[in-house]
């Protein structure tokens, strides 16, 4: 054999060749993320100074920025500089106390400095081998939440289950729906996806009829089981029963139902347990969507919406919602963890290691849609370990405190009425001055509340529909929001109304 | 009507209720992330002292890490310390600059910063109004990274097309792929979707199959043409035309190609320009996967790559591969925006607003499976401002002078040879001492190198096999790597090979 000498590598040897530009000079990175670490403070310090809602007109941005990238660096300092005069302008704060529209998405120090960690590793953790520390930690806390749900071990990995980490609903919906329908297609043969019938009801989110069409499921199998006012639009499982029967009739295969702990338009709660007793020997997949709900359930007081859970087949939740986690965390768990590998799986190559071969491990490119992945398990193990389960319920009894307040506002005032029975910490009412006026005109009256409210700058609110009734949804959790920004947000709420009955002349015009 | 007095209200003045719990004090969150930029600064600054790849046992950290969430409180230091005793531990370290192993995934201060300012909004883009400046910076930035990849104004909203930056590039494969299929359904009827073939060549990222069989194409219809080292792997035209005219005239229907600017194996180069022929006239999307190779096209000697870009209907390129953003951030554009949101738009009541309907704004969550969204484009645009556009160039060129310098090692050492040509900053080769020795019995040597080299955890590198050949790939472009870290790791390659020739005995026992 031959040996290895230097005069044999025809370079230059490396101590002569200076690097030309570190884009991770450690020195740069420290000064500028301080830097940065002192920017946000002060912004979150700041933020109520803010409109809550951006006042900007569409396109304000590509008039003030250059229409090419720099050739030359900038200096930092310019940027930041912009980040206020350009960026801050266009932003709908979400973090201000004075955010009570969708659902807040909470935050904390815990899991901003879990971001930063995450983003510091920048693992790519598709697979076991490939940062070991990424996937095992995400099955730890996993289990964590899990117990903290009472969740049955049938959906923890120290059970006969487990549960994975996706960006939002919408993919944990996705890969739980794509199990399914392999585990009905190995059966019934691909051609016939054109049978598989799925089930939601018409409060379930948007993005599972969007989830049900991206994986191929016709259109016209896609069923929306109406709800009423009645029921406080949860999904009726003697409707259910019917719909699905008859698909079994006309030769369809019911295939999957998804089920919501608290409804993005009013927070409605289908009832898992009659739900799964519907589902039961349909052979459909049942699953819940506890993206916001799910959360209250770390509380023992709320815990009974999950009543039934253990006889679902998955459940997702987005600690991103309510859990103080940032964007974007939604926790899945499934009770068949080898349905989502066996329609998702990949084994290319490139990645193939002896751990894997061994199925001794968890590779997480197998639980999801794509391959890379981040170490987001870090922002959810600092949350739990920083503020430990007794101030994670402080929490959502706190919001749900202040929401109660913002009830007894309502219900002690002759000119607004609830809607909604409140059940989480949204308030879903409306001004109602007149009480026996055309209901087009109460639409209408609520409309320009929102509008005269929003545009003031000073909270911000939307509003939904349901039964028809045009309703303003009053979200509390937005983590800096204290009782003196629900208190100053009825008063403004309060007063605009006023307002606009003085001049509801206009209105009718 | 009414008037609303203090005394109507029923609860106690907000001033005397004490919050008991807050997740967001500006003065703990100041703390806490001044502490962990230094802890990151601190362990970028040893990274090199750690073992590249991870030498952990499956289920090591379970054992460590206490059975549920604490129910109290833990000290932030506590935590910091189980960082660096329990976590780092597992870590395979993507960042050091002696990961030499599948794509490293290239960082820089600006990006770390961006994310860090991404994370503080925490804005929920999904549409326009939720966060105008999110959606606007996007579409500047993706019209910037456009320009500085000269691709035409058909895929720019400065002219008829735009771009949207994804997860990974499964999403932006997904997603176009959701919009071609439901192109051609409109016009074929959903029935028909057993009809519809895709194509990709056996190089291409394994994702594709997966994201296919996700948006209901039937496996049976799942095109793989094979490639030969005579073409360098790169998918033959001739093949592809054969594959699809034998599909048309058994009726089926091409719905979309897959070509790949730089494939994960080996970086092959499928030629744009004669795909673009080939797709002509059949109605089949015509995608190209640049996630990789993308990059090296901002310098105009690498541009030719993606000669012919501008007769595709959409192109995916991952900056946090190799343009310095950190996970995740994968650009998409297309030329037909329009087809994205036909198949992807939702509008559920309460994200419903004036600048939506009048359809003069771009609403994100039209353009993706999910609805929520983060404010991604932040970490491009400091990207592309600190650097300018000129680092970026020389940022590509380091890289791929580092890789030609391995190339040099290896073409100077008669027992090591090139297994496929340099393209980009990647080098496949292998191991051969003995020229005519068995190809079995030099895969199986490679094998053994391999194993050898990473158990010593001073550099991780991977394999591929493309041929029937075994080889190692040496992927240079981790961000701290410099000329000292390749000619280190020739070093340990060489010397280790030259120990595993000493005990050749063992091997083949």
């Amino acid at each position: 054999m031959g040996s290895l000498h230097e005069s044999d590598i025809s370079l230059s040897p490396p101590q002569l060749l200076n690097p030309e530009f570190n884009p991770l000079n450690i020195q740069e990175f420290r000064t500028q993320a301080h830097r940065m670490v002192d920017f946000i403070a002060d912004y979150y310090q700041n933020i109520e100074s803010y409109p809550v809602l951006s006042q900007v007109e569409p396109g304000y941005l590509r008039s003030r920025l250059p229409e090419s990238a720099p050739y030359r660096p900038e200096p930092f300092e310019d940027i930041l500089r912009d980040v206020k005069s350009d960026i801050i302008p266009g932003m709908t704060h979400w973090l201000s106390p004075n955010f009570f529209a969708f659902f807040p998405a909470t935050v904390s120090s815990a899991a901003f400095v879990g971001e930063m960690l995450c983003t510091c590793f920048n693992a790519v953790g598709f697979n076991w081998l490939a940062s070991p520390a990424a996937t095992e930690l995400e099955m730890v806390v996993m289990d964590w939440l899990a117990k903290l749900l009472k969740l049955p071990k049938s959906f923890m990995f120290s059970g006969s289950g487990g549960g994975v980490i996706q960006g939002t609903t919408s993919e944990a919906l996705l890969v739980a729906l794509i199990a399914a329908r392999d585990r009905a297609l190995t059966a019934l043969g691909s051609h016939n996806i054109k049978k598989l019938v799925v089930y939601g009801s018409d409060q379930t989110h948007s993005t599972y009829t969007k989830v049900c069409k991206v994986a191929g499921i016709f259109p016209s199998n896609i069923r929306v089981i109406p709800t009423t006012s009645d029921d406080d639009f949860a999904m009726s499982p003697t409707l259910l029963r019917k719909v699905m029967e008859a698909d079994v009739a006309s030769g369809l295969v019911p295939l999957f139902i998804c089920a919501t702990v608290g409804t993005t338009s009013t927070t409605a709660v289908d009832p898992i347990g009659q739900l799964a007793d519907v589902a039961e020997g349909t052979g459909a997949w049942l699953h819940v969507d506890a993206a916001y709900g799910g959360s209250a359930c770390i509380c023992p007081e709320f815990r009974h919406f999950l009543d039934g859970i253990e006889r679902v087949d998955s459940l997702s939740l987005s600690p991103h919602k309510w859990l103080l986690s940032y964007l974007d965390c939604c926790c899945l768990w499934v009770k068949q963890p080898n349905l989502l590998v066996k329609a998702l799986s990949t084994n290319p190559e490139y990645l193939r290691n002896k751990r894997s071969e061994l199925d001794s491990v968890v590779d997480y490119k197998d639980w999801q849609v794509g391959t890379g992945r981040r170490f987001k398990a870090l922002r959810l193990w600092l949350v739990m370990r920083s503020y430990g389960v007794a101030n994670l319920q402080i929490h959502i009894r706190s919001d749900i405190r202040m929401a109660k307040m913002f009830e007894g506002f309502v219900k002690s005032d002759p000119l607004f009425e609830m809607v909604v029975p409140r059940t989480f910490s949204l308030v879903c009412f409306r001004f109602n001055p007149y009480k026996d006026s055309d209901p087009a005109y109460i639409n209408l009256l609520n409309k320009k509340l929102l509008d005269l409210v929003n545009t003031t700058g000073r909270i911000y609110m939307t509003h939904t529909v349901a039964g028809e009734v045009y309703m303003l949804r009053f979200a509390v959790g937005a983590t800096l929001t204290g009782d003196r920004h629900v208190y100053a947000a009825w008063k403004l709420i309060k007063e605009s109304a006023e307002a606009l009955l003085k001049r509801s002349y206009y209105i009718v015009s």
